[in-house]
């Protein structure tokens, strides 16, 4: 027997998505597919503006975690296949109706499909999307899965409404924060992961656990992405650096660094997040109090925290490819942008 | 024996919903608690949003017809109420985002919910209603339901959709206005009673029967709807004589008038619609040249025809109370605002 020699690409590498996407590639064909097919409509406009944000691909991370989900199961059918896409169909939705809500000038590094076609014809190809989803879910034919998507979906709406609600308030607490973002993203996260338990037929406790995974990934994807909004390059991020400052969004850099401010910088923060009263150098300005208190440091710690609390979800799983890249998809989740 | 005596009340009235509405009181009230119960959330802007169209009421005509129909099949359960609830929930959603896509400035004779509380809020309370609406279905259990109902989302979002991209458009035609009004107003009447006939487990003739009943009775209606756009007083119709001629729709009224004028009125019609250049005088302009063309009668006309269609879908129904009130009903929809 001979020992193999040190490879020079054992060297530790930044964590990625790469070998995650390798393994489930065969089915995200059919997925993309599926997507590709199921947006089709006689009325034209609604391929052309779901495919500007579809087909501009994004991560497609919700349908990987259900794909993902699936194969660490066991599962050997292709019904994870359609639901993935239920998934996608429901994110690019919120997604779209987002952009009504947000105003964003960048998203996925590409001009929002609201500012090109406007918010009209983004609401409703979102709500084309959402009920496609939906007649997609009756197709597959498990009121399991239509239970978890149905009500994925109302909390998604009321943690949008929330946000909404806490947006300009510096009242904000950090726990209704960590509820905000629970319910406006981790919940897909969650019902992604949990719809690949669920096709798999496993034992309630593993497609609770696969749920709980969920649930700490989306909050951690979260957290970071709260998190480069004060600390990221454009370019890097491919989204608009400061727009959560500039639509008086209030995060958890915000939350630490207001609690932490002196009276001249709270009322800093006052003027510009609850009145919104900012000048261009205002965001400047604010990233440089979230780095005097390390607010954002701060955020990408709890963001590392939870993400090993996704990967303890993940130890009563066999020990196979699958389930190592997903844990390596944790890895990446809580690094990107840095 | 004694002849009763004619009494004064015997007198041919104005059609009206009041029989129907008495017929199916019971039921309306179980389908109004359900309402309330179900767009509770702790995001109290939710409620207070819902409720602003829900509790204003209108005419809860599409949750009637559930109930109607349910009773016409002879169905003795309860399970009609909550989806009625669901119809009217996903009615509801549909104003919510029809308010973001129309600016409409008065709807059921209150200030709309957007010019209230902003499009954000609209297109997201809409969202949570929508889903809302799925977590009933699966509730209830018929995949069959859920079947009937996210297709019908699905076409009422292609046919708002469609609407946008006729919007300005002189040369849409007949045809396509009919397609358009089929797809956004028709499906829900054809769905909501379909659902009635699914929960009392009829055969799929009397299924279909109902289903074209709903299809004619919701064509006739959005005909009378877009009629009464040019021809009603505001007091009475509860809603903006003239939205959609300063919105640039294209409806029957406009196409017949358009097609029949002489090239000084079709100059008119391209800068009032195509180009939204418009005057104050404009919308009385535009009354003129339908009443010389008669074009809002001739759109009644129509109605009544589509209407006669709806009545005649009912005729293999047993003859009791509940079949001449919908007969009644027909008649009212085509004679509103008259």
């Amino acid at each position: 027997m001979t020992r193999p020699l040190p490879s020079p690409d054992t060297a530790p590498a930044a964590p990625s998505l790469d070998r995650l996407v390798a393994l489930v590639a065969t089915d995200m064909a059919a997925v993309n597919q599926i997507i590709l097919d199921r947006m089709q409509s006689p009325v034209a406009l609604i391929p052309q503006l779901a495919s500007h944000l579809i087909a501009a691909g994004g991560k497609r991370l919700r349908p990987l975690i259900t794909l993902a989900a699936a194969q660490l199961c066991g599962y050997q059918g292709t019904r994870h296949q359609k639901l993935a896409a239920c998934v996608e169909f429901i994110h690019t939705a919120t997604l779209l109706h987002d952009d009504v809500v947000d105003d964003s000038l960048l998203r996925r590094g590409a001009a929002s499909a609201n500012a090109i076609f406007g918010n009209k014809s983004s609401v409703l190809v979102g709500d084309f999307l959402f009920s496609r989803a939906f007649q997609l879910m009756v197709e597959d034919g498990s009121l399991r899965v239509l239970a978890v998507l149905s009500e994925a979906s109302a909390v998604i709406a009321e943690g949008e409404v929330h946000q909404l609600l806490t947006t300009g308030d510096l009242a904000t607490t950090e726990a209704q924060y960590l509820e905000v973002i629970g319910a406006k993203t981790a919940v897909l996260f969650a019902a992604a992961a949990e719809v690949g338990a669920v096709v798999a037929d496993r034992p309630e406790d593993e497609i609770q656990a696969l749920r709980r995974f969920g649930t700490n990934l989306g909050v951690a994807f979260q957290l970071i992405d709260d998190a480069l909004d004060y600390a990221a390059s454009e370019a890097a991020l491919g989204k608009t650096v400061g727009d959560d400052f500039r639509e008086g969004k209030v995060t958890l850099p915000v939350i630490l660094a207001y609690a932490r401010g002196n009276a001249e910088e709270r009322a800093f923060w006052h003027r510009t997040i609850e009145d919104l009263d900012q000048t261009d150098a205002d965001l400047a300005n604010a990233q440089a109090l979230i780095e005097k208190y390390g607010t954002v440091r701060e955020t990408v710690a709890r963001a590392r925290t939870v993400g090993d609390a996704a990967k303890a979800e993940l130890a009563r799983f066999p020990d196979i490819a699958i389930r190592s890249s997903l844990m390596e998809a944790i890895d990446f989740a809580v690094s990107r942008g840095y």
